[in-house]
């Protein structure tokens, strides 16, 4: 059983995030699941981008035991297999510490939807999981960070959102493989970045309205969208 | 009848939105008006730049009828043929999501002219649309984005103010052509910066003098302008 | 009597300013005088950087009457010249639209001296000139800006603060020749932004103390520096 | 004795220091120590990145007394070498003008900890010296920073928090050796920027948890950090 074309999906994606400009030195994390297999595939932690090669993703199951590589797996690995565990339509992961992202993060506030842009990808605010406990921190910081993000979607479509704020932290992302949660990794910075300037303009302005959010949300996305090539 | 020049343009403006870092991923469109021949040339909806030839831009009526191209054109189409029809002197179109002007129409205000670099290009305000009703929203919303530019233009030349921002949305120039209309999307996000840095400087500062905005704009524009070459 | 060497010179300043990000599109104009033989070579108006040749650089007497070139020169050139006249130990003038600079003059404040980045160039404030009567803008606006800047140095030496910012309008900055007034451009930039950033943080914050602020300046300028290579 | 291997080590952060942005013309400086000879190696005084080759830089004993080379070291050299004085466990150091660490000294502001990246890095806040009295500026100014910056320490390990902001002034790294100290320059614009953006959005927010704190600091510190590769 081989993981050459996981590997390299998770590879390109990991290198994608330096690309964007989403990560400096060893920031940064994509994932990629293999549900037939039940295995992820995971940037190693703490190399450095220029010295990373396809074949250095870490094979880990989704009760983190490694399956296949010779370098210790992200550090943040149980907060990818936990989201994988628990949101069943997602097929990728990537976390950064994306600058304006962070900050609203660092801010322990939701990122409210102010515009189409947000409208575009994420159905409602990003939400901003609550604070971890003490408790929490002490038993698995890493699986309890999951833990907070499934929380913060109980009552929404993980894939309406594609994103959340963890409190104190940073971003996390996801999609249906590798690849399109770095999409929307770059697509929430940005969205960070618009409203942070909007929130500095107007702090008191008013959100999107309802009938503009769903236009934009559903002529994008579900059984009517109409955007893009059929 | 043959629109390869026309789509050549087109093509080119729409490449240049990239250049000029005003786009990510498949955002913004870009389209050019043939008065003589009742059709524009637009950007595809949803295509990547980089996969992008000149060929895949579509040609399009006045009423929305495509009338050359395999694909779907932009899903703006609706209120880039709204302000050919109403805007007479126009000659293209350029609808981005570039940040800080994006971060004005989110925060619902216009863009007061607060400096020089404004007004060399804007006379006066650059205005920013009425919301829209959640009836406008369901009738048609691209039409519905053009007409509420038109009227945020009961008052104003176009010509003289060849930028808006939609309210909660994003912004639409236009110019002669396609690549003016790019050329004021860039100048547009300046503009906006500019105003965004200033107002958090000095959050009640005075206007521009009406004097000076009216040298700055009548230096460069009307039959007593001497800017530039002859 | 040939002008190559000054146009080229001139020429290679006004690249250096797109090169540093100071400029887009044809924003900003650099000029350096021959005080013996009593011209300055300029930048052409409205001439894309691109296209630019150092042939193109106009040749100006100090009375702004053409000596030699083809094209118009810099709808500034007045305010150019009007600086050499009343500051005699300046030979380069540039005048750019930079970002945090402008949004200094639109705010119509001058820029404080609160770090050493500042007093390693600047002794003193960064001045920010009056704002022009209307009436001064019907006489002669390009001659009256310089008008407004001499104003504001009328107890300084301009060569101790290389640099304003015109109110309402954008920053002019000099040196003992074109390429040093580039520079100073680039630092009032910088200068510019961070005290933009430093008066977000702390809007009510002390001034650089004033031994710091003297040790920096003296420390890089006067018969006492030791700053860089003997 | 050969110093060749030293000079290229200090040479080649110093020049790290420029592409990644953190430097403009001559701003900046890195050293790095050789404690069994007794010497630093450091950057000299007002070169060009671009003109400067690994044998410029300048040997100089911890007296500040020059061993080898042919240019003056720089300006800075005395805060260097009073870090390495006091500071015994540190190898190289940094010192640069990065835009946003320098907005927190001149706002003369520590910059609290506000998330897991600060944490990741710094134990605490990164603390702002005290103003340094005019006294101790006119008494011998670069030694008297040095001062200052050992002061802040007093109760703290400088590798647990390897950067400081010098009131007034600008930022100061350090690390077990001269690339070290770069790459600490580097994480601390972005902290500072993070930071400046949270206190932006959220001026009355909360520190991070200590909790929190302490699982981000002691993953990647001391003898049970589990990030990286073994």
């Amino acid at each position: 059983m081989s993981y050459t074309e996981l590997k390299r999906e998770v590879f390109e994606a990991n290198l994608e995030l330096q690309k964007r400009g989403l990560v400096i030195y060893t920031f940064g994390n994509v994932s990629q699941v293999d549900r037939a297999k039940g295995v992820i595939a995971i940037k190693p932690s703490g190399v450095a981008y220029e010295d990373m090669r396809a074949d250095d993703m870490v094979i880990v199951d989704l009760d983190n035991q490694i399956v296949e590589g010779t370098l210790r797996p992200s550090s943040d690995t149980k907060t990818h297999t936990h989201l994988y565990r628990h949101f069943a339509t997602i097929g990728g992961v990537t976390h950064t510490h994306s600058t304006h992202a962070t900050a609203w993060a660092q801010a322990k506030l939701a990122i409210p939807c102010l515009g189409t842009t947000h409208a575009d990808f994420v159905y409602g605010e990003v939400p901003c999981t609550a604070e971890m406990s003490a408790e929490q921190v002490a038993r698995d910081y890493e699986e309890e960070t999951g833990v907070q993000i499934v929380r913060a979607f109980a009552d929404r479509d993980p894939l309406a959102a594609p994103m959340v704020v963890v409190a104190g932290h940073a971003p996390f992302t996801w999609g249906k493989d590798a690849a399109k949660s770095v999409y929307h990794a770059v697509i929430l910075e940005e969205i960070a970045r618009m409203a942070f300037l909007t929130r500095t303009l107007a702090p008191q302005g008013d959100l999107l309205a309802r009938s503009v959010m769903d236009k934009h949300y559903f002529r994008k996305h579900g059984k009517n969208a109409y955007y893009g090539q059929a």
